[in-house]
């Protein structure tokens, strides 16, 4: 694949987690338009604008550091696939950014949880 | 934003969701690389093969249409966010398809649902 345009989906996404990652603070929110809207769909969390939400993964207690398994992106959006890794334990979550003007305008933040599948409804499930 | 090339992720993606609502499911199988694998990262639940995987959707009980909310895709896969939809409930889901030479060859399934927010940890955040 191409190198991306740093103002793409693809570009903002990874300098996102990349700045996260190393508490640089100051150029993760240059990321991100100073309205931009972060929303957590599960709990209808939301945090409002840049410098908010920069406090809010500033503050968040604990060490913890994201590593990006998939990446799928186009013109509007990048969809992160990832692992939230902190001391005790690795959540999986699904971050979709959407990028306007090279700049996080929006984040649907999504957290799937591991569960007990329903009983099988046909013999072709396994588990693995 | 262009038409989508008929053997891109993209497109593969729309046909996926618009022959499983059709209950096309000849059309659906055609989508289906032979050796496709079903992930539910979850659950670790999995089923391997077109056959099998169209037999999975095809007898799951009960009647459902799936509402596609956003469309992410690259060259590799498509994401597709949607609204899983039954006479009792409508879940979000998002599934991540990856598309070789025009056929679905892997399939992860996510089902995030509703929880409860940890206790605060800035005043940041809002509920909506």
């Amino acid at each position: 694949m191409d190198t991306p345009r740093p103002d793409s989906p693809r570009a903002v996404a990874d300098a996102f987690w990349r700045t996260a990652n190393a508490r640089d603070w100051a150029a993760f929110q240059a990321l991100l338009h100073p309205d931009m809207v972060y929303d957590v769909p599960q709990t209808r969390e939301r945090v409002r604008g840049a410098a908010d939400f920069t406090e809010f993964y500033r503050t968040w207690p604990g060490p913890w550091r994201v590593e990006v398994r998939q990446c799928i992106a186009d013109d509007e959006r990048a969809v992160t696939v990832l692992d939230f890794i902190t001391d005790t334990q690795t959540m999986p979550s699904l971050a979709v950014l959407t990028v306007r003007d090279g700049r996080v305008v929006h984040i649907d933040d999504w957290w799937p949880e591991p569960y007990e599948p329903p009983p099988g409804v046909t013999p072709v499930v396994q588990r693995y």
